[in-house]
């Protein structure tokens, strides 16, 4: 299932996400890990139709705007960065939390036959006047979830694991066993 | 799946992770989204009775280092924060795609009938020095994974879903139509 997931560059606009299926995707983000169980994330979520729809959307560049209205869900993701409006950091792992949030939440989606976009292509400085975050949280990105209109595209390219073990590593490649799944693997899907 | 995943305290320590395994949860980590296809994670992984695995393990706080020498892998996870050693961004989502990375692998495990507990309860400077990375990266946390020794506390709490939609936003609760599955599920699980 990880490995078939992909973000579609478009969305099929007839699919609404319903209110049984936005709970799950938001209670799967919910039980995510983070460092202390700081749980340092937030959400903002619409649907077309919804009148917050469109004081989101209205935000979105002209790149995303042409695909990312059509998907049935978007969703603003924020992180808690600092105690109130302190300097002082609320997590220094609330980037990394907020990430492994977001997993959760795209795996839930493909898990019901639904994708996720990730995205930052908005005006963050726009969004953030408009949706006036609390001190403390940021707008990290956004998410567009739907019905994908199209397949993964042909040019799914990733690292291969032998590179995942060695690149960080001024030794150069780690003198590891060679997993099996990696090795035999593709770096490009069909 | 998700719901049920949980970190644990203690881990078997005759419990071994083998290099299939290993693939498995590398291969999951490699095939998450990140901004741009920018992959910028990296690994490095050992498991109990490798020479690598000593090399990270003198490196464990004293209170990890009491339950995840029996874990039956260790994972230091790397981010790559800069471009070289300019001050330039590699990518200014490098800590959030990591989390995403370490989110799938930490699913992968979920799915393989492991469990993972990451951490920072390490000597970051110490392990730095160990295993020297390259310009541009840096050491973020270390995951242990393995054969759950114990069961999940009894205090799982989590935020409400209601409270992930509205404690980011000054304009104070999101009028979204409330989430079925958030709304009547208890915030503890037993």
């Amino acid at each position: 299932m990880l490995a078939g997931r992909f973000s579609p560059s478009r969305f099929d606009p007839s699919a609404a996400v319903d209110d049984d299926t936005l709970g799950l995707l938001l209670e799967a983000a919910r039980w995510a890990p983070s460092a202390g169980n700081s749980q340092p994330w937030g959400f903002f979520a619409s649907r077309p139709g919804e009148p917050e729809h469109e004081r989101v959307a209205r935000h979105l560049a002209p790149s995303s705007g042409r695909w990312a209205r059509d998907a049935g869900l978007l969703v603003v993701t924020s992180a808690r960065r600092h105690i109130d409006d302190t300097r002082l950091l609320y997590s220094e792992f609330a980037e990394y939390d907020l990430g492994q949030a977001i997993a959760h939440m795209t795996v839930q989606a493909q898990a019901l036959g639904l994708a996720a976009r990730q995205f930052r292509a908005f005006d963050l400085d726009g969004l953030t006047g408009e949706l006036r975050p609390n001190p403390g949280w940021a707008i990290i990105s956004m998410i567009a979830l739907g019905q994908a209109a199209e397949g993964p595209s042909k040019n799914r390219d990733r690292r291969s694991v032998a590179d995942l073990l060695s690149a960080p590593w001024a030794d150069g490649p780690q003198p590891l066993a060679a997993p099996a799944v990696g090795q035999n693997r593709p770096a490009v899907l069909p």
